[in-house]
């Protein structure tokens, strides 16, 4: 799918934006209607938060009944004509590709659900596999009632932000920093070089920058204005290098000679700090704020 | 170069077994000189202590002549006819291929570091860079003569070892397992999917392994018996899909989807076993004891 | 409340067994009756566990009719006649001793609560502060009927094992350990002197066991055969004269001189095996299984 | 000891400004002489570094002479008429009240030392303890001398450094901040509850601040404005309380009901930021860049 821009989309008369939004949620154009009016959304963040506000203050009715919209995630749903984006969504999990007993063994998890819960099984389930497709229902299927019907609705927070990243090229507000800590020295791991990878689902990886951190440990954004996509991407810290230069021998040294951290861009409008605490025998990877 | 098993090295006749070990210390056949009336050794840590244990015994003219013993890390070297061992070990850091700047900025560093210490710089180089080199030279030329003495004879004890794994099957004492704990939920991280992968340099990698976590959050011995190998080997563990079996969802897991945790096996006669801490945004790897 | 041995309670006639639990659950006694039948229990754990079964496998009636029969966290109640567990808990907590103003936000809170879920907040207070409950309260007001109800049935399960703690002196299969990581040297921390000390709530603290951790870092099992309390420990760890040992400077050793890990032992049948991992200038402490 | 200002440091006449700080170095007024000219100083860390330089500047025999110019710590030492300061210093590790026997061990290792390096022992001991310095003086009478000769000058740091605060006030550019991050929920650790304790060698224990972290997780600076001193402090945060706001029930967050991280304040002129990453079972705690 093309995908237009931010401001392309502020501008389209309100018919056509609103065609463009109306499948982010299945079968349910009463969540996006009117939003034309609200123009212009400084951020695909801002536009789908009102979205998603829409849903949540639905009654109870309102909220079985759009998640009854739903298709099951079965071979057989996509078989009998289901829109187009559930129809990627479920093949991208391999849903299409299921042999008999697989099959089988979905569409009766499915039955139970539904019959538990009066709305079928819902999950973001793009590249996901069927094993945790069934992991989780297993799980979600003895949640009450209430707690389910909000778990249910997460889910679609997911499903309808990756249908929006789908048509519209978010805004530039995103990036991917690092900041290393050297907890043996107690100070910045400055001087330290490494990489960024992009890791699509399918396809190769590529790298898509290089840096060395400065003196205070840091590598500034990287894929800022607007170059991040959603997807994984990786961090690759050349450590050994790094622990070389600070006089570690090659004994001491040897455990961890890179670390690479893999993280999920779920929201391309966000900024990514990811942080590293560096031992020579061991490392925390987290995001920071 | 095909390796022999520790049980025919022990089997050898005397003069047969030293050919096989002299080459591991440079130009120095004393080291390793009457070895074999010491046999047999229960592994190749065994037998290599003796002999680093030599090394070391030597008084400071005797560790000084035997550093002088060691080419330089040079194209220069490389075509003045230096054992194979050396050769291979400086090819694989590309030290054939530089350019003549670069060759020319390795010789300078090279030049004054000897005067400084009256020794060549030896690194463990095999599959090093060029720039690890060095600056893991810049920061030791200013080591005082008593220090850098000691860390070149470390890196001596790398060396000798690697060449040790190239001629000798080692020992099957080694292995790797892993232990996986939700500090979250804080208890094991169990029913967690994962694979062990071989990284070696230069060709592709490839998977030696698939676990479940157990319910203690472990996953057995892999790679037992002899199958360890010296090199680069990466566990990967399918956050995304556990996370899901524990209630969380979509948009809360997905940070960290998958962890991989690259670690270097020097020896590959000690077992290792790898620990991973992990929670919804942050996770540390160490190896355990 | 002197407490009695678990044999003792194991021998007793059957009513008086049952007059022993009963004010487990608050004016409850059908969750414990006729537990004496299936007597001997081998740990307060298995008991606990029994009767605990029986509440949840109620329906949803019978566990609203159960939770209503609490008191509500007030001033009031506690003059209107409660039980006398009932009592000791919310004075622990300070509810006796509230200003006008508290008290009445207290009561405004908690009759919000009960027109919501008709039921009244239920909170394990035992030396919690009110700022903790009303904080607590805010946040569950919000929940739905099932997930509250659920939350509630949760803080049941501590009341009540704190209840029985009060009576029966639990099985002798508890203790605590520990085991410190050396992060920067990549093994055992070893040779580390600590303390571990009991810090009831109010009173002063005392020293109950000094170690110093063996060669795998570890400190075996202290506090065992019966002595370890439900409250809470600290373990401390003397980390400057351990890096001072290790060929640290004053200097790079300064951050951490000792690292302290308070935690707290619900469960005095359980084992608690608490872990550091320990760099110069970072440490990470949890529970280890 | 009163304490003069900077201001009043900078403004005595040179031989006064000297006479001040003289004693820092022991027994060698030249590496102090002449820094009255170089005045004025913008802070203790400016004026100490200088001095600093120049003990590294001089050569070989200049080190060694200066080292030699120290006491041993020895109860014999403090009899035979040392200077003020170091009689301080040795009295807090308690040197004077050795007993016999470990006066003798003391005394048997100091002279060992001595033979091998020709300079007596020399540590940083306020506030340290015998089998600490001990433990030191073992693994450091293994050195080389080249690296036991760097070792005892970055002693000499320390202990010219704490002589040097005890004169004159730092500069009021220090302070303590802290930010705590939630890697459960993957986000800032919000409203958390903490307090800054000063826990000085000997007395009590005091509270010096009292804070809840900001949206983003953050406390600002505390003690700034020349309230920070040399010493130990202690950060201790209200976990249980946070946790119960985030909805986490007192079964599951109940192993770390608060966090305290002790830590030390060599140089009051900098600024401490100290992280915390905290899940339900475990924690980290390191300083930040």
């Amino acid at each position: 799918m093309t995908r237009i821009t931010l401001a392309t989309l502020n501008a389209l008369p309100a018919d056509a934006f609103e065609a463009v939004i109306a499948p982010l949620f299945e079968n349910a154009p009463w969540v996006t209607a009117g939003l034309a009016a609200m123009r212009p959304f400084a951020s695909l963040t801002a536009l789908h938060a009102v979205a998603i506000g829409r849903l949540y203050a639905a009654d109870d009715a309102g909220k079985h009944s759009f998640l009854r919209g739903h298709p099951m995630l079965s071979p057989a749903a996509l078989l009998r004509g289901i829109t187009a984006d559930s129809m990627a969504e479920q093949r991208s999990a391999g849903i299409d590709g299921l042999n008999a007993g697989d099959a089988a063994k979905l569409d009766a998890a499915n039955t139970a659900y539904l019959a538990r819960f009066s709305f079928p099984f819902i999950l973001a389930v793009r590249d996901v596999s069927v094993a945790t497709i069934l992991t989780a229902m297993q799980r979600r299927s003895t949640a009450s009632p209430a707690a389910e019907l909000l778990e249910a609705l997460r889910e679609v927070e997911v499903i309808s932000w990756l249908r929006l990243l789908d048509r519209v090229l978010p805004a530039s507000t995103g990036g991917i920093s690092t900041h290393v800590l050297d907890t043996v020295r107690t100070g910045p791991g400055a001087g330290l070089e490494g990489e960024l990878w992009h890791i699509p689902s399918g396809a190769g990886s590529s790298r898509v920058a290089h840096f060395v951190t400065d003196k205070s440990g840091r590598a500034a954004t990287m894929l800022g204005d607007g170059a991040l996509m959603a997807g994984i991407y990786e961090l690759r810290l050349e450590v050994a290098a790094y622990l070389a230069g600070m006089g570690v021998s090659t004994l001491d040294r040897s455990l961890f000679p890179s670390v690479s951290v893999r993280f999920a861009v779920m929201n391309p409008e966000e900024h990514f700090h990811v942080l590293v605490l560096l031992s020579n025998g061991a490392y925390t990877a987290y995001r920071g704020r």
